[in-house]
């Protein structure tokens, strides 16, 4: 098998078969295949897609490229979450003592941020005394007595997947949808996970930027469980502007706490609402998914939900006062208070410059080793919709930085303003299961 | 300017400007832009392909990362002459002297072969004594003297071209026109020609397959011309079985030597007239193309054609005796000749394994390296339409090598026959100018 001969069929349209996939992803991981022949092969996926089949095989080759994580020894059906990635996206810490309400195991692994903020790990970890770095153990014993545990992702999941990712990022083969689906499916799946629910939101703030691409991307992902015999939901959902109305990292643990007591914004508490009904019905704790909304909303309101998130605090090592004084929270030295323009109503946020604002301000890493500075963040006081006079503060900068000018001009630019009130966006556009 | 960046534009279909390419082009040989950006952005050409403005300015890029052959010394239009690669091509031979006759000077640049055969400073390499590399004076003197002169290709004439060359051969990504059309033209422009008259072959046994793509990569290499202000014509001609009967290296200047004569096959004869015409008629010494072919089909028939050729040996260095006793050309140890299998018509000529026959009796170089026998080559003594009862000699082939099997093998598998006598294909399709 030559690799010339395998980008040339792609080139032409022909699917590749397993053990071509297969040839290629061992290939470059063990560096026979060469970096160019590797980017021309993904520019040819890019333009002439791959089948089914051909999606399956990739993602398993991924798979099977590192160490897959045994979650045997935890009891029950484990159910994993991914989001494809938004700004102010804080519905992990939601969703994670919701489902373990419910008596769903969550086992969960998750990542550090590399962008605008942190990952759920970074946002954790502002909590004073929060451990992410679990044994294996430790880890599952919590799981098993408690339904929840989080730790750091274990460096040697899909190899292949990370190095190909950083070959995609600088060769313009980021953006298609055979290899985004099958990167985020090998993950979850080499993970450990039995069932999945999938995030895929859509918008100016995501990857997807139009509905119909965010569903094909989720097609292609459900389709990919169905072939490796994972159960996999995926929801549609908003990223038209960023969630609710924290954007950082303490300043988004805050908000999720107000989700987990009722207090939180629609978008945020409908969408977690939902991932967190259908991880449960997954699950098997109920019988559909208007069964799962309804108790998991009792659930909320009843005052359960953030005592179990209290409980993961101090499982893990937490100090879980903070759920009742946020304040306890890291603050930042400096607040500066965003001003409207003039008369009128919010039409749009641009997420992806409130992202940007929110790195410039600390809470966030432009390179692995960069420390981010929990405290930094954006809230945004005003969302789409909403009505503003002249001297209403729209948003207010948190940071401990002395040179904020280029964040403030940034989120002047990411608010944009109508006379005329903008048609409200759904929430959730579409469930593919 | 970022690399990723061009990648992304030319795979949205966008066309680059003057600058980028030229950033791409000097980034790449100055190895500030790695392979595997550089691969991406091929493949990406291969989809998206180029418009005339991008590929001129490629073609200029590839000039100007190398010399330059200043060939103002010679007095006269210097017209020079391009064949896109088949098998059997020895049109060189014959047209260097052809045109010279007409009192146009030839200063010709020529590589050596890296494939089936050797190239035509290779063959003219199997006539004793001939020299193919000349000093510049001896060259320009050369070619004010007698209007003639070969030498072999300087080194550093486009070396971007050359570079991304050899990243096109492993990546996939040969077969595009923008890419082809540059390449071609960007060395032919570097020699330093005032004219070029372009041999666009098409067939089995050639780089471009259908006619209509081949007339694709005529017109596109005759755009470049006409945008970097060189007079340019482009003829199509058929490459769908070898030209002639001789394949390989001594064999092909015997029947070079016998065209001159106006005892060659007509399809070699008519291709050699043609684009000799044109290139005279660029050249000035003709009003039209009608005058130029009727008084150089005189130039052969006079005997003035082969006189010439005998000068240009004698100028050089080698033994002109060859011109009237081809039996002084190197002679092979071994002659095996196949066979008809049966009654019927030669239906079709593979030229690819033809070539490929003619390189495993040792006529060509699969490596830089590899050392030529001037010697073996193939002789097609039946061509396709020709009639074979069953022990008719088909062909001949001529080898030092002892395990000549596999050449045996391949060459059957070159002949196809019919119980149909076959139409007669067109020696020129398509003249573009």
């Amino acid at each position: 098998m030559r690799m010339v001969d395998l980008i040339q069929k792609k080139k032409r349209g022909e699917a590749l078969n397993t053990n071509e996939i297969s040839y290629i992803v061992q290939g470059y991981v063990n560096n026979e295949i060469p970096d160019y022949q590797m980017s021309a092969f993904l520019m040819a996926v890019y333009f002439k897609g791959m089948n089914k089949r051909e999606i399956a095989d990739l993602t398993l080759s991924f798979v099977d490229s590192g160490d897959r994580n045994d979650l045997s020894a935890i009891q029950g059906i484990k159910v994993d979450k991914h989001s494809s990635g938004g700004v102010g996206d804080k519905l992990s810490l939601v969703i994670i003592p919701l489902v373990a309400s419910a008596g769903v195991p969550v086992a969960k692994m998750s990542g550090r941020g590399l962008g605008h903020t942190g990952g759920t790990i970074d946002k954790l970890e502002s909590i004073q005394g929060f451990k992410t770095e679990l044994d294996r153990e430790t880890f599952v014993n919590n799981v098993n007595k408690y339904n929840m545990a989080i730790v750091g992702q274990s460096s040697n999941l899909t190899p292949a997947d990370k190095k190909i990712y950083a070959l995609r990022d600088v060769t313009a083969t980021v953006d298609s949808i055979p290899l985004i689906a099958s990167s985020i499916m090998s993950k979850k799946i080499a993970s450990g996970a039995d069932c999945i629910v999938l995030d895929v939101k859509v918008g100016s703030g995501a990857f997807m930027k139009s509905v119909p691409e965010a569903i094909e991307l989720a097609e292609t992902m459900v389709e990919i469980g169905k072939s490796l015999n994972r159960k996999t939901i995926a929801v549609v959902t908003d990223m038209s502007q960023p969630l609710g109305h924290e954007v950082g990292n303490a300043n988004e643990v805050k908000e999720a706490i107000e989700i987990l007591k009722g207090q939180g914004a629609d978008d945020e508490t409908t969408i977690a609402l939902t991932l967190a009904s259908y991880m449960t019905v997954l699950g098997g704790a109920f019988k559909d998914f208007d069964a799962a909304y309804s108790e998991l909303s009792h659930v909320i309101n009843s005052g359960r939900a953030v005592e179990t998130f209290k409980e993961l605090i101090e499982i893990q090592g937490g100090n879980s006062k903070v759920v009742d004084e946020p304040m306890l929270l890291p603050q930042s030295g400096c607040h500066i208070e965003v001003k409207a323009p003039g008369k009128g109503y919010v039409s749009a946020i641009d997420a992806e410059k409130i992202g940007v604002t929110a790195m410039l301000l600390g809470a966030g890493r432009k390179k692995k080793e960069d420390v981010i500075d929990f405290s930094a963040g954006v809230t945004m006081v005003k969302k789409v919709g909403d009505k503003v006079s002249s001297e209403d503060t729209i948003c207010i900068l948190h940071t401990n930085l002395k040179d904020y000018q280029e964040a403030v001009e940034m989120v002047k630019q990411a608010y944009s303003f109508s006379n005329i009130k903008p048609k409200p966006s759904k929430y959730v556009y579409e469930v593919i299961q």
